[in-house]
């Protein structure tokens, strides 16, 4: 075989449990997995061996909602009123980006997520083949690539949030036909697949989205979607659909609560209807950091699981909360339902990490071939290194405690090594696909140019940051 | 001089800003800070320079409430109710702890603390001199050293919550004695000073707290104790002092609430007591990772400041949070804070770095000292590497998003250099004061052994982590 990783402490996830396996061997063959027990048993030899002795090994992490292409915007729309953040904080910064701009970050985004441990990531953007191709791929990654479909009609600055914005017939069909090359292009891809991205229901034409339903059903693909994520959507909904309407009564008038749905955020449904969602096996993409940061809102995740529905964990944009890094945001997830809920027993370390891996793969309806640490599965392994100031010490009775420690202490930093489809990604430490100081380089220099096109507009739009830059603050 | 540390992006928090200098040269020379500003205006001649192009500086950082100890308990208490964690989660393993035990839980936090910038430790604990000699003092580490003066009798196994515990007036009287010799033995000591540690009004009888701040006004010393910290303490409260009264009465009626105070939680207190006691000038230490973790809640730190009252932020202890990530604590209070207001805009970025220098520095009544960068302060000073996926890009038109992007991007790891009283304890993101593989190794063993002694007591308690054991989740 290609590969054994050895006298690692495994978490397998192949029951409905963690699946703890002290000093296990993994053995990885043609991009699968093809034998993981105890090290004592293992037999057959590999091209490599590593000693993976001091470490703590998972199934490679799922983050099921990104925009990593905005990571070149990092630091520029934050510590804004939810109303100011989209408009005025960084929509300033993306009327500027060009698609160069779009896959420095995506590769720079796409390095923090790996860095922290992520194999998979939902990447969701306009045309999101640039970034699979010239960034996301190339750095080794798994990818769901989703296509934004905006048919919002190019200005729309003149009007009131309870106008419904004008529709462009032309080109939400042309950002369909891009959706649709995305299943030719990766057909036979081993790490990409495809799904479709209407981006939410206010910005596509109904009969476009019953397009993409009946598209969807026929092909057996996913739909990937922005669901019930705020004021700005709910009060459009009632202007074009009705008083007394909402995101998910449109939806389900449309038939689209199916279980090939991936709705990202849900925090503006009610609980009644996040448990109808529950109910018709829709898919839940939380964002915890992300919703925090923008909308000061802990998004649904426990009570959308105790509902019954699946979930998993996004890092969605830097712009906000920071970044991509996966382990921070499963603490921060856990200490944002536990405050949410009042109860520190809310989202423990064990819930946090099999949604972080066979729950994310679920979500993004890719758990035939990753989420789990099982033969045959394809071979997407992360370990971490358990003899850090931030995780150690760790023991294995009364009870493991390298779970609590992985969730609660460990940050990006901690990897030891990450293989995906059985290639070696980061070897020791280092990303081997990528060189990580051109990366930062380019992030550096297309930044500048970018923040010195944007500086008039980004100012213009006066947000209570311009505020605090005038302030003397920032 | 000493050293020039050159070139590097400055946040001075000199005036009542961030202080923002680009491309400042600070020089050090015994122990203090003798020259700070543009590196094309310095002048003078160091032993050694050091080119810190491409980081951001900062005072180092301050974090004003820990128990670093109980490092070594780390993933043994979390994930349980409130009720249960002091007694039934973290109570058989700190039964089971050795002098020993303690201070290597010390040095692994303590390495901890400094790797994500942390210059400042408001160390409390019992014998609070061994932590301080054997571990943090070593380390490099600054410390505001508290002796934690208990006078709850041995058992209170038997008794009901709303029972008051039996005080040992002997127990008392001589814990107050070992914190009365820490401030001889600390007189003349660079790094390290002391202050009174009554642990909790419900721990301590009230004439001894009378000669504690009667001894704390006469001496000019500072008190640092637990108030408001939850249900436990309420009934304490009312079952000594009589219904109606509680802890923030009876410190009142005590004459304690002065600006000597320094009062760790307050989440149990009322809004108007709190603005009591901002307004008699006592200070806060907000722990908002420990107080969500453990008891689902985050401190009124916002609050608090807005009341105009003086605060810190604290990461507490590893068990329940998970560790000392100061960097990551600054970024956790800040979504906590805003998910608990509803509003994206509480506690932003600028506002956490002050908290985390000169705020923590005035929390522990050491700002003459510490928390700015100043010509004649002492020279504490970190230095974080911007060339980083957390972290880039960062540009400084039309805003400074080095800034942001160290509060919500960073965590520990991104540290370059950490200087404390002048000398370089982080060099090129090595600690230089001690081994730290041998730091990680002694931990390891210590909590091998402590887990081994405790299991059986830590079974008996049947806490609800005990039960998730049982069940087969870890």
């Amino acid at each position: 075989m290609d590969l054994a990783l050895e006298h690692t402490l495994a978490l397998t996830m192949a029951d409905d449990r963690l699946g703890i396996l002290e000093d296990a061997t993994i053995g990885i063959d043609d991009g699968r997995i093809v034998a993981i027990g105890p090290s004592s048993q293992f037999e057959g030899t590999a091209d490599r061996r590593i000693d993976a002795s001091g470490t703590l090994t998972t199934p490679g992490l799922v983050d099921v909602h990104t925009h990593l292409g905005l990571t070149i915007c990092r630091g520029g729309a934050q510590d804004v009123p939810e109303i100011e953040w989209m408009n005025r904080a960084l929509g300033p910064l993306t009327e500027h980006l060009t698609a160069a701009d779009l896959v420095v970050g995506a590769r720079l985004g796409g390095l923090e997520a790996l860095r922290s441990g992520v194999t998979t990531v939902g990447e969701y953007a306009a045309n999101v083949d640039r970034l699979v191709d010239d960034a996301l791929e190339p750095l080794g990654l798994r990818v769901v690539a989703t296509e934004t479909i905006n048919a919002v009609a190019e200005s729309t600055d003149e009007l009131g949030p309870d106008d419904p914005y004008p529709l462009d017939e032309t080109k939400g069909n042309a950002a369909l036909e891009r959706n649709e090359q995305l299943f030719d292009a990766y057909d036979d891809h081993e790490r990409v697949t495809a799904c479709y991205g209407p981006q939410a229901l206010d910005m596509v034409p109904p009969d476009l989205l019953e397009t993409i339903r009946d598209r969807a059903a026929d092909r057996d693909r996913d739909i990937h979607m922005h669901v019930a994520q705020g004021a700005r959507e709910r009060r459009q909904i009632e202007a074009r659909y009705g008083i007394g309407e909402t995101t998910v009564s449109v939806l389900e008038n449309l038939d689209l609560l199916e279980d090939n749905l991936l709705a990202a955020h849900l925090h503006d449904a009610t609980p009644a209807e996040r448990e109808r969602l529950a109910d018709a096996g829709v898919r839940m993409a939380a964002n915890p950091s992300s919703i925090a940061a923008i909308d000061g809102i802990t998004p649904p995740l426990t009570e959308y699981r105790e509902f019954g529905g699946v979930a998993g964990i996004g890092t969605d944009q830097a712009p906000g909360p920071g970044g991509h890094d996966f382990l921070r945001e499963l603490r921060t997830t856990s200490l944002l339902s536990k405050t949410d809920r009042e109860d520190p027993t809310a989202f423990p370390a064990w819930q946090a990490l099999r949604v972080a891996t066979i729950g994310g793969a679920r979500a993004l309806g890719i758990d035939d071939q990753v989420g789990s640490l099982e033969v045959g599965k394809r071979a997407d392994v992360v370990c971490f290194d358990l003899e850090h100031p931030s995780l150690a010490p760790t023991v294995s009775e009364p009870l493991h405690t390298a779970v609590p420690n992985l969730v609660y202490g460990a940050t990006g930093g901690h990897l030891e090594w990450a293989i995906v489809e059985g290639e070696v990604v980061v070897d020791e430490g280092d990303v081997t696909t990528v060189d990580e100081a051109r990366v930062l380089e380019e992030a550096q220099e297309r930044a500048k140019s970018l923040f010195e096109r944007v500086r008039a507009d980004w100012q213009a739009a006066d947000s209570e940051l311009v505020g605090a830059v005038d302030d003397g603050w920032l």
